[in-house]
């Protein structure tokens, strides 16, 4: 990224959207010049508030900051993306997302990150007691895997009939196992995209 | 949302930042009061141009309308998240989003969504003698299925290796022939959201 191909407004700031690798939009806040180079710089983002008209990287006080991954100018570069890896809730208010209100949210892909946030703590607390969840942890790979076999059987078999929400129904269950499978391999979603990125790359001359 | 509890700057403008179903961010710009009620009111997302000084409802010429799903403030009330389901590339340039660049992006969920698109172009392009998404999606349902079936069985049998590359490769298989079954079936990756992100609901007491 070029800096000096960025239009930063009258007030010499940019809006900065923070985007987490599973898509969600984390918060908004602003950049000068020097909150850019010290974000570039440092690897954590770092805006400039204009309540307070200083520079600040965000969690450095909470802890909870944003490890950089990528920024990204828009095209007439007048607004950044700013890709990074949360490191805790990314709002003052202990939320994920500065974002996020009482209203749900419709369904989109960067939930699966959340819902995978989720699974990622109950087999932290495998539990042959607990939950669903925490006992296919407790029984391990084997079991996991077993249902995910089965999963896939009932998936075809809703596929043949004509039912849409039971074969919805068998596709969530199969994704679900999926996740919990990967988690137990110490693995995660993101690492299928990287994969299924890589060969498209591969397939279509390094372009992603 | 109240568009009272908003706090619009000296300008009379919030930066909007628009983002897809599949959880890319598309782009950014700005509103006013006037673009909010109407983007509220039409179903449709309105800016305010700043370099114009008027309104613009985004695709009135191009086409690529964004059609309104929600509109979420942040924790502070100086910027909208507007979740928007595009009617077709929403850059100028023609790209999905303003912040595509040549730089690859790392593997993030949103990413699924465009492999998701890809897929279902192939899918309107079906071909016993095509490549080999057209030829699968010629043959059906029936030799989809078989796919989903055996790439479980090898993403049961990858994760009982130590082979952590091998293993990633069949849930990639797996995901791949999964959604080829779901838009075979006239679904998506985000139908299925929608059945976890209920079932989630339910499980928490309508919190999502």
């Amino acid at each position: 990224m070029n800096p000096d191909a960025l239009r930063f407004g009258p007030d010499g700031l940019l809006p900065g959207i923070v985007q987490s690798p599973a898509g969600e939009v984390r918060m908004m806040a602003w950049l000068n010049r020097e909150a850019l180079r010290l974000t570039l710089e440092t690897g954590f983002v770092t805006f400039w508030s204009r309540s307070r008209q200083e520079l600040w990287t965000k969690g450095a006080t909470s802890g909870n900051r944003l490890k950089l991954l990528q920024v990204r100018p828009d095209c007439d570069g007048d607004a950044l993306l700013i890709l990074a890896e949360p490191e805790g809730p990314s709002c003052h208010r202990g939320t994920d997302s500065c974002f996020d209100g009482d209203e749900p949210w419709p369904a989109t892909l960067p939930w699966l990150g959340r819902l995978e946030a989720l699974l990622a703590s109950r087999r932290a607390a495998a539990d042959p007691a607990g939950s669903y969840t925490q006992r296919l942890f407790a029984q391990g790979v084997d079991r996991i895997g077993k249902k995910v076999v089965e999963e896939a059987g009932e998936v075809v078999i809703a596929a043949k009939n004509e039912d849409r929400e039971a074969f919805l129904g068998e596709a969530a269950d199969l994704i679900f196992h999926l996740d919990l499978l990967l988690l137990a391999k110490g693995a995660s979603l993101r690492d299928v995209v990287d994969v299924l990125q890589r060969r498209h790359a591969d397939a279509t001359g390094g372009k992603a």
